[in-house]
């Protein structure tokens, strides 16, 4: 996020289709299109959704994604479906008795990545919610994608499905940096300001005669450095501190002159 | 998944605390502990739920995950929800004008999984359904956690949010092959076992009268060995594929006595 709002569904790069399997409800439809648009995809497929299509219910779970189910297609089955996609995927949450690749959400993401990079089109299949999908439609698929779920409670819902293979797609060709710099209009100090900063500690520490014995100054002045360190300062929170000691050292020198 | 059904909850090992703050409806409430269980999650902490605590549409919601909503516990405040914890996170849709580290979900989960190697308990914050956490919440966090969605539309239920956070927690710890092998009951064939089969072919091509110019063989027979090549037979495959082509030969034998 923190990007731009100006991205619309058209300028998106092309990304793999969803196929949902005979859904059941339309909510989980909704569901799986706001899912797709949070992550960049925008081409549905449907196969015999159980209430009919257009689903208003659909429509109102999808939380603004409506240009997601607008342009859904419909399909009477699923060969039909897949009829002009040159690989295709298959979730399934469960072990096949198939001698078939499986692969992470992770790594289907990058091998979709190869795939689409070469021309071919690319579609994922996803089964209704109760059952998943059929061993036939597991068949049709190139390979099967299983995520590495906690195996005593490995069941997604539709949308949720949905959501981590599209998220590792969107990771896929993601540039963004793993820890970023936030700086709410600030750039960190550098650091010579911070070293101007705790000698000016450091002097009033020693007028405000804080060490007991002069040893413990090496010491003290390591952990202070450490802290300011770790704290990666701004130039503008290092002024602040600057007037925050310049206003105690001037207290205590006027203290000073009344005893 | 595709593993054994015997994990128990309480099996799993120690993972972030989710802190669910002023959560709205008890369906998220129920998606979230879903979320959690799927990715070995367990320990949730509410903060002055809108509806109180029990909420039967958490429950309802949580298709099984009872347990993680049996054992959360309440807090009046986000103060008090992670008064025990050494190191909090932040979940957030939007930037804030804020100097503090902003992670991926998957840097983040990398990071939590140095924080409680060193024994430090974690925490993640996620806000309420419409506005996300305030800005003394945020405050009050270590470091800021923002996925790098779709920028036209990055705004995520308080479910899918969840999922995405554990799912990369999840990850960070898991072993699972990126591609597996998945044999159902059987074994790649032996190259020789490959090389026998193509050989029986290459010599009824022969016999068939195949080539209509014998140079055309050589490019045809690395064809077929690219095509196994690919297909990586089993061995099981291997000894059907040699009866197919046993039988189609011993078909033409008869044929070619009787003209």
């Amino acid at each position: 996020m923190a990007g731009t709002d100006s991205t619309r569904a058209s300028d998106l790069a092309p990304g793999p289709a969803i196929v949902l399997v005979e859904p059941q409800l339309g909510e989980n439809i909704g569901a799986a299109a706001r899912a797709m648009l949070n992550c960049g995809l925008t081409e549905m497929r449907l196969v015999r959704p159980r209430d009919g299509w257009p689903n208003p219910k659909a429509f109102s779970a999808s939380a603004g994604a409506d240009a997601v189910l607008e342009a859904a297609t419909v399909y009477r089955n699923t060969g039909d479906a897949i009829a002009d996609l040159q690989t295709v995927y298959a979730t399934t949450a469960r072990h096949r008795d198939m001698v078939k690749p499986v692969m992470t959400p992770t790594a289907a993401a990058a091998d979709m990545r190869g795939e689409m990079a070469a021309g071919h089109k690319v579609g994922i299949l996803f089964g209704r919610e109760r059952t998943g999908l059929t061993n036939p439609d597991v068949t049709r698929a190139n390979t099967i994608i299983t995520a590495p779920l906690n195996p005593a409670y490995s069941s997604l819902n539709l949308g949720q499905s949905v959501l981590l293979v599209a998220w590792e797609w969107l990771k896929s060709g993601d540039a963004t940096p793993p820890v970023q710099y936030a700086a709410g209009g600030s750039f960190p100090a550098a650091h010579d300001d911070v070293r101007d900063l705790l000698e000016h500690i450091d002097r009033e520490l020693d007028a405000a005669e804080f060490y007991r014995h002069p040893d413990q100054r090496p010491a003290m002045q390591q952990n202070l450095r450490n802290i300011f360190a770790r704290a990666r300062l701004t130039d503008q929170e290092t002024r602040t501190l600057r007037g925050v000691v310049a206003r105690m050292a001037s207290l205590r020198r006027r203290l000073a002159k009344k005893i």
